[in-house]
C-alpha cells in the first residue's frame, strides 16, 4: 500500500486529509466514467472493481480489502474513472480529493515515488495475472488463489476460509461459474481437497503448489508475498 | 512514452545520461531475474517481454516499438528483472543506469509525476487485456489487435501490414498457433478479410469494430489512441 511507503508524518497528513465514507454492501463507490474527484482508501471490507462490455458483460478486475487504494489511476486518465467500484459488503473507506495529492507531488518527492512504488507492484500483479490467464487451467487458477492465501512458509495441511462468496471468486479469476465448480470438483478428486461452505482444507500445501506453480513463472511461495512483514506485499 | 511528459530540458538530460545499444535479431537485453541496473528506450526495432514458467512454456507479456521503454519497473522490484527481453528483429536501444533515475526523482518532481503518468497509462492496457483475455473469444482478440493498427477516424475499407509475424503475433494475444489460424480463417469467412502474408484487407471497418468490440467496455475508436497526436499514447 502506497501509505505504508511514506515518511510518518506526511501519511499522517493524508489520513488528516481524508474523509471517511461507509458504503453498504453494494453500493457504488464510483461508476465508470464518472468525473474523478477522490481516490480512496479501504479500512475495511471489500470492494470489486469491474467494467461492462457493451454486449452487458461484467469484468471483474480486481477484488480488494483492507489498506488497498483503489481510484488513484483516473487522475492520470483524462479524470474519469476508468472503471466501477462496488463494495460486496459494508466496506468503510477514506475519500482523498486529488488536489492533495497534486499538491504533495509538488512539494514532497516522497510522495510521487511511493506511489510509483506502489503502482509498479500492482503492474507486476497485473503482469501475472495476465500470464496465468493465457497458461494455467481453471484448476491451476483457484490453486494459486488458494495458495496465496496461505501464510508463506506454510508445510503439509493447511485449512482456510474463503474471503468472499465462490460466485464473485469465479468472476475474480475470469471463470464462469460452471467453469468454477468443474475445476473446484477436479482439485476435490485429484487433490483431496475438501470444501464444505466457504471452508478448503488443503491436505498438502507443496502437493497443490507443484500442480499450480508448474505453468507459473514464479515458484510457491510467492515472491511477493514473502516480503511480507517487511514490508506490505498486499499493495 | 514517460519522456513525452517531461519538460524538454529533462528529457534532453535523460538522452545525454543514455548509451546507444544495438541487438540483433535474437539478442536478449536482459533475462528474467538478472540483477538490473538499466532501463531501456527502444528508437527502432521491436523487442518482446516474456516470462518462462517451470512446465517451459513462454508467455508473451508484450511486444513494444520505438518510444516504448522497458524494465524500469524492475527499480521497484528488488533490483532484479521481472521478465526477459529479447529483440525480434535488429533494434537499437538507449540504455540509462538507474542512478541517474533515482538522482532526478529526488531533485526534479515532473520525472516522478512523468513516469506515474506513464505507468498509468501502461498499468490501463494491462487492465483491458485481462479484460480482453476473459471476454473475448480469439476472431475477436485479433480483430482488436489489428483496429488498434487503423488510424483513428478512418472509415470504410482498410489495408494494412502486419508488424511482426504471425507465431509471435498469436504469443502475443495469448493464443496457440493453431487457435490463431482458425480465428483468424473464421474472420475472414465471416467479415470477408483478406489476407495475403503479412497484408490485411479490411473490407468495412465498422463492421469488424461492430464483431470486435462488443466484448470490450471501450467503443471504437478506442479512447487511449484517440488521443494520438495531442499526447504520445503509445506509452
Amino acid at each position: 500500500m502506497m501509505f505504508s511507503e511514506l515518511p510518518e508524518d506526511v501519511a499522517r497528513g493524508f489520513y488528516e486529509a481524508g474523509q471517511t465514507r461507509t458504503l453498504k454492501k453494494g453500493e457504488h463507490a464510483f461508476i465508470q466514467h464518472d468525473p474523478a474527484q477522490d481516490f480512496y482508501l479501504i479500512l475495511s471490507g471489500w470492494v470489486k472493481l469491474y467494467r461492462e462490455t457493451l454486449d452487458g458483460d461484467e469484468a471483474v478486475l480486481d477484488v480488494m480489502t483492507g489498506r488497498h487504494i483503489f481510484g488513484e489511476s483516473a487522475l492520470f486518465e483524462k479524470s474519469t474513472y476508468p472503471f466501477s467500484a462496488v463494495a460486496v459488503e459494508d466496506t468503510q473507506v477514506l475519500a482523498f480529493p486529488f488536489s492533495y495529492l497534486t499538491r504533495r507531488f509538488e512539494d514532497t518527492p516522497a510522495v510521487a515515488i511511493g506511489m510509483l512504488r506502489a503502482m509498479s507492484r500492482y503492474r507486476a500483479q497485473q503482469t501475472m495475472e495476465i500470464e496465468h490467464r493465457t497458461l494455467q487451467s481453471a484448476p491451476q487458477r483457484i490453486g494459486c488463489f488458494l495458495l496465496r492465501l496461505v501464510q508463506p512458509q506454510t508445510t503439509g495441511a493447511f485449512s482456510l476460509t474463503l474471503p468472499y462468496d465462490k460466485t464473485l471468486l469465479a468472476s475474480r479469476l475470469g471463470m464462469k461459474p460452471e467453469t468454477f465448480s468443474r475445476a473446484l470438483s477436479r482439485l476435490k478428486d485429484d487433490l483431496n481437497l475438501k470444501v464444505v461452505g466457504p471452508t478448503i482444507e488443503i491436505p498438502d500445501i507443496e502437493n497443490l503448489a507443484d500442480f499450480a506453480c508448474s505453468a507459473c513463472s514464479a515458484s510457491f511461495p510467492c515472491d511477493d508475498l514473502t516480503g511480507r512483514g517487511k514490508r506490505d506485499a498486499t499493495a
